[in-house]
C-alpha cells in the first residue's frame, strides 16, 4: 500500500514505523551500521568500538510522575548506549522551544536533565537550542544523543541467541505508559501510577562486568515488550515463548489497563530491559539483576525455541497459547 | 533582568542565545568540555581526539533554492564538526513530523540527506523518528547529530590566535539568508538569490593537510559573519579589524538588504567559514582555497590586533570606523 501521509502511527515504534525504517530510511541510508537496526549503531574505531545514538522526545505532559520530558531524554539515549553493552560517556541535547513557553518550566527540565546525567555518570558535552513560533511547535521538544565505549570483551547483537536461551525482564512492564495516559486524561487511579523512568547503565554494566553468557538485550520502549519480543525474535531468527504468568505488572497498572481496554503487553516502558541469556547462567544473572536497585523485580519469563521461528508464543494464564504481534494501531501517541 | 518566557530571539544564536547558554546550560550542565562552547564538543579518547556534536533544522520553508531542510541538517552538522578540525565520519538523525505532512515531501528530504551525506563522505548511522498531531509541529523538523576524529597535528581555538594573525572569509556573505528570507516573503529579485548550504569537510581536510598556519576557524551561521567574529574575538581576548570593502558579497544580496533594510553582516550563511590563520602562511591558505570549488572568492578581510581587546573594529567603505556587534534583536526566525 502506499503511504501518502505521514500518520500518528508512523512514530508508534511498531509496524507502521518498521514499515517506514525499510521503506524510506533504509532505502536511502542504507550502510552496515544502520542496517542493523540495533539501539545504537556500533562503530568501528582502532582501539575498540563507538556506540551512537539519537531519540527525539516529545512527550505529553512534560511533567509526570516519576519524571519529565528532561529525565526522560537523559535516560532513553543512555539506556539505548546500554543496549548493545557499551558504557555510556557523552551526550548532545537539541531544545526546540515554542515562543512563549514559560522560562522556569525549561529551567527545571534543564536542571533535572543535569541531575540525571550526574546520577548516570555521562557527561552532557554539546548542544543547540531552536526557537519556533508560537503554534509552530508544542512548548518543547528535545533531542539527544550519545556516543559510548564498547569494551571488546562485549559482543552482544539478536543473532548471537541459540535455542534453549532464557529469556528474562527486569521489572513490572507498563509502568511508564499508564502513568503518562492516565495522567492525560486525568483518570485519577490513586498516586500508585508511577513512570519507571530510569537510566540502566549501572545496572547493564554490573550484569556485563559479572557474566559473559548475555546474548542481546533490548529495552521495551515504545510498543512495549510484545514489540521488543517480536523484535528480538525476528532477529534471531528463532521463536520465543513466554509465560504470561511470570510476566511482573504492578496492580495498579492491570487494573487501568483493564480498565480502558488496554493490553500491559503493548504499554511503554522507560526503564526496563530485556536480556536473552544462555541456559547455564541465566540462574546468575537473574540473581545479580534482583540484588540491584533496578532489577529487585526481575523474572524469566521464556525461553527460546526452534519451533515456530521469528514468532512469539504467550501461554496466558489461562492455559492458551496465542502469538503475538508487533503493535500495529494507534495506541498512544507522544508517550516519550 | 530576570527572563519570564522563551523570545523567538532566544533561538536567534545572537545576544539572548548566549545569555540562555550561560545562564541555564552551562549553569546546569557545566563541564570541561561543553564550557568551551566551540562548534563541536572535542572530546579524549585513547587513540586521538573525538569531536561531538548536535543541531535542530526548524527552517522555514523546508524547501529552497540551493537546498532543503535535509541537504542543511547534514551540511549543518558536517560543518560544525569541521571547525573544530575533524574529518566527520558518521551522522545519526531523529525526526519529529506532524500527522498529515505529505509522504512525497519526507523522502524528498531523506533522499536529499543521502545525496549530500554521500557526497561529503558521512554515514548516517542511526535514527528516530517522533509523529506528533496536527498542529503541534510544523510539517518537519529534524535534528542530526554527528561525530569526527581529529588528527593529532591539528589543533585549532580561539585561545591559539595572536596579534598579526590574518582575518579569512571563504566567500561571499549572506546568500542563505536572503535565499530564504525573500523566497518567505514572496519577494521576487530574479532567481540569482540562492542558498549557499554546502558541506564544507572538503574544503577544510584540504586546508589542514596543507598548512600548520590555521588557528582557528568558525562558520558564520546564525547571527552572520558579524557575531561570530565577535564570538571569535571575545574568546581570543585580543581585537579584530575587519576592511567592509574586502568583504565579498553578491550584488544580488546587498541590493535586497538594501531594499530591507537588512545589514549583510548579520545574515545568515550556511557554506561558508572565517579562518584565523598566521601572518606568514595567509598568502599560501587564500591560495588554496581560491583553488577549490567551495573557496573561489575567499578573501582575506582584516588582521588580529592588541588594541580594543574583544572588539571588532569594521571600517566602513566610507572609511568610518564602528564597533561591530552581535545580532541583538530578532532578525529572521527559522533561518536554520
Amino acid at each position: 500500500m502506499k503511504t501518502e501521509k505521514i500518520e500518528l502511527a508512523h512514530g508508534e515504534g511498531a509496524r507502521l514505523t518498521h514499515e517506514l525504517i525499510s521503506r524510506l530510511f533504509k532505502h536511502y541510508f542504507s550502510n552496515p551500521y544502520l542496517d542493523l537496526l540495533h539501539d545504537a549503531a556500533v562503530l568501528p574505531n582502532p582501539n575498540g568500538r563507538l556506540a551512537f545514538t539519537t531519540d527525539s522526545y516529545v512527550i505529553h505532559p512534560i511533567f509526570f510522575a516519576g519524571g519529565d520530558i528532561g529525565k526522560l531524554a537523559v535516560c532513553g539515549t543512555i539506556n539505548d548506549l546500554s543496549m548493545v553493552g557499551a558504557k555510556p560517556l557523552y551526550l548532545t541535547t537539541g531544545y526546540i522551544l515554542e515562543e512563549g513557553m514559560p522560562y522556569a518550566d525549561l529551567e527545571r527540565v534543564v536542571c533535572s536533565m543535569a541531575g540525571t546525567a550526574k546520577e548516570a555518570g555521562v557527561e552532557i558535552v554539546a548542544g543547540d537550542t531552536k526557537v519556533v513560533e508560537r503554534g509552530s511547535a508544542d512548548k518543547i521538544f528535545i533531542n539527544t544523543a550519545g556516543i559510548g565505549w564498547i569494551s571488546n570483551e562485549v559482543n552482544l547483537s539478536p543473532g548471537n541467541i541459540r535455542e534453549g536461551d532464557k529469556i528474562i525482564v527486569s521489572g513490572s512492564i507498563g509502568d511508564h505508559g499508564m502513568a503518562i495516559l492516565c495522567l492525560r486524561e486525568g483518570l485519577e487511579f490513586s498516586t500508585s501510577l508511577v513512570s519507571d523512568c530510569a537510566p540502566l547503565n549501572g545496572l547493564v554494566q554490573t550484569i556485563l562486568g559479572r557474566h559473559r553468557g548475555v546474548r542481546a538485550m533490548r529495552d521495551p520502549t515504545r510498543g512495549g515488550l510484545a514489540t521488543a519480543l517480536v523484535e528480538l525474535a525476528q532477529s534471531s531468527g528463532l521463536g520465543f515463548e513466554v509465560e504470561e504468568r511470570c510476566v511482573p505488572a504492578h496492580e495498579s497498572v492491570r487494573a487501568a489497563c483493564e480498565l480502558l481496554g488496554l493490553d500491559v503487553f503493548y504499554v511503554a516502558n522507560e526503564g526496563k530491559l530485556i536480556l536473552i541469556v544462555a541456559p547455564e547462567e541465566a540462574e546468575a544473572v537473574l540473581r545479580t539483576m534482583q540484588n540491584h536497585p533496578l532489577g529487585r523485580e526481575a523474572s524469566m519469563i521464556g525461553q527460546v525455541v526452534e519451533r515456530h521461528p521469528q514468532k512469539v508464543a504467550l501461554k496466558t494464564i489461562l492455559g492458551v497459547r496465542r502469538v503475538m504481534e508487533m503493535l500495529a494501531g494507534a495506541q498512544l501517541p507522544r508517550i516519550c
